[in-house]
């Protein structure tokens, strides 16, 4: 369980803790209430179709906020941040394979960069285990299951590619309270992109995710299944940049803007 | 008044019209319950900037669609449209000075442009009008009045400048209504930017705006005041591009989809 201390703390100094290397684990749980982001950053030569990729693909990739080229902060959601050491874990990537995980960025990082913040499904989870709607992979203490499923995104230059979900079972009647809690969380995906068969979407065994860990889908419940933040990290892989720099999963970027702010 | 006719014809066959030189005049009514759109042509070195500025200004610069370089047509919103025939009229821009206006613009367009659909008021205007909302300039049959800020745009790259609005005057109570439907209406314009004192956002004379016309505020009713679709097209023209084509006032593309799917 994450330290009730570092639940209550504020952005900046989980920030701050991260980068003097005394946090390195998931962010999970801490600076509560407080949105964090999946990480993308890429040569300035891919920004421009990278965004138009996030514009046309906002249930997948709902873009939270973009750096100036080589600035290291965001005009919104971090305007005193250093996104090159505020990260408890970066993976780099050459050619569109992993090369490397590290702790920092500052030595990687140039004034040709372009750093994309996208919403994360923290966000709605929370309100919906308000709404009293159970998120499985919690209850189980692990990562949430993730699909490719046969759902070609919309392309983007060299962006293109098809859609990754992430599944959380529950009933019908909850699925639905769960679709209209989140057609108010535009910006961290918001509603279902399916619910019910998989093979309807390409899934040929849930219980096989490619990405997390599988979940119990007990007799009474349905697979509900939302656009997930892998998605453009995917394409934007299968795109090969020379480099491109992401979060580590679970070690997300920690924002200054409060939850309730992407409430539609 | 619109020709009835016009009115329940589909958008490819009044963009044919348009493109035939059979239609030069103004489209308001035309093709009914399809959205129309403001329309900004730039060579691709201002894309990445200018798409980043419609991201950072959703109220004043809402995207519908953005095409690929050197494509006439557009992913969503006119599959089969060519943008350099289907508008009724064009403006043309050289550094950030009106040089001529034009029927269409196919000797001008070059693959090296890219072409931006922006949200434009009418499709909010139908639905206040259903729920019993005045529109005074519709009242009045002239041009809505419009006034410069003193509120910033956000930044992106060379665009910068303060936000243009559009007013519309009603009672504070049809105010609050107006409030809650275009609150569904985020891709055209969304809720309002201002209600009241027009000297709170830096306008100091309300019967004289800097485009449009004015219209008579009645005793019991506030200036309500939205982002107007006049504010890209400033800001871009501040930037003084060495080209921009956009639509004439009130010549708007009339795209393919249908009002309700802008509805969220």
């Amino acid at each position: 369980m994450i330290d009730l201390d570092l639940q209550i703390q504020k952005p900046a100094t989980i920030r701050k803790m991260i980068k003097q290397g005394e946090l390195t684990g998931h962010t999970s749980g801490m600076a509560k209430g407080y949105i964090q982001a999946n990480v993308v950053i890429l040569p300035s030569a891919y920004a421009y179709d990278f965004l138009k990729f996030c514009f046309r693909n906002p249930k997948t990739c709902p873009l939270l906020d973009v750096s100036e080229k080589g600035s290291k902060s965001f005009p919104t959601f971090g305007q005193q941040a250093d996104i090159t050491t505020e990260v408890a874990a970066y993976r780099v990537y050459k050619q569109g394979k992993l090369v490397e995980q590290r702790p920092n960025i500052d030595t990687l990082f140039t004034e040709d960069m372009v750093s994309f913040l996208i919403g994360c499904s923290f966000t709605f989870e929370h309100a919906l285990l308000e709404a009293g709607i159970p998120i499985r992979h919690l209850e189980e203490g692990h990562n949430v299951p993730m699909y490719m499923t046969n759902i070609p995104a919309e392309d983007s230059g060299q962006f293109s590619g098809n859609i990754t979900v992430s599944m959380r079972p529950m009933t019908m009647q909850q699925a639905i309270k769960a679709t209209e809690i989140t057609s108010r969380f535009k910006n961290v995906h918001g509603t279902p992109m399916h619910i019910g068969n998989p093979s309807e979407i390409g899934i040929s065994n849930i219980n096989q995710p490619d990405f997390g860990e599988p979940v119990v889908i007990k007799n009474n419940e349905v697979p509900v299944f939302w656009g997930c933040g892998v998605t453009p990290q995917s394409v934007a892989l299968d795109a090969k940049p020379e480099i491109m720099i992401t979060h580590a999963p679970g070690h997300m970027f920690i924002t200054d803007i409060p939850d309730s702010q992407l409430i539609e």
